[in-house]
């Protein structure tokens, strides 16, 4: 029998987006994991779409997404939608500046507030 | 008081592995998320890194990456290290085959048997 859940904690928050830069807070018991992140140009930042974690949003499969012009629904596992199973959200931000447990990016697609999951480097750069 | 931590239901698992190429099985109760994941050639592949979550290896900050020949402790956000707070895996992989609930892809870098927890189209494709 496999398992069928797991637990994340959230490392850190969205603390401030002011156009398409934004400021990331990693909490300081993790901040030592931010080691060397200033080499990397992208960033992928996993983060929690909190104010869609609800049994009717993760119940949710077919959408139509806001992104493409589409019209028609289709499946959440080929859109960015916040409507899915597990409320995650996943941009390729560009780091621009590390500044202790602050971190700024550019294009980061999440709402002030959202705890975030974690934070790799995008394999490319 | 921000929350501190959420819940990741699996939607799935790696199958089979072999060689660069990977069958993924979605459960079916969420097949239908995968409607119109054909249509691309790049997924993002968020897995479970089920041999990893362990309280001890969630407390990794500070590690040697396996990758680029590393020989010195680096922060766990700046690599792909299994072993950081939250087990989650991600990789970009190629899509080769749709078939109903099951997903052929190539590059996942996930052993047999490692829950999925999302899947998304890349960005750029």
């Amino acid at each position: 029998m496999p398992e069928l859940s797991g637990v994340v904690n959230f490392i850190g928050e969205v603390e401030k987006v002011k156009g398409d830069i934004s400021t990331i807070v990693i909490y300081p018991q993790y901040a030592q994991g931010l080691n060397g992140v200033d080499a990397y140009k992208w960033l992928y930042v996993l983060y929690w779409l909190h104010k869609g974690d609800n049994p009717e949003r993760r119940a949710t499969l077919m959408v139509v997404p806001r992104r493409h012009g589409a019209t028609e629904k289709r499946g959440v596992f080929s859109t960015h939608s916040p409507h899915r199973p597990n409320p995650i959200g996943l941009t390729t931000a560009e780091l621009v500046k590390v500044d202790g447990n602050h971190l700024t990016v550019r294009g980061l697609d999440a709402f002030e507030g959202s705890p975030i999951v974690d934070i790799k480097p995008e394999e490319h750069n």
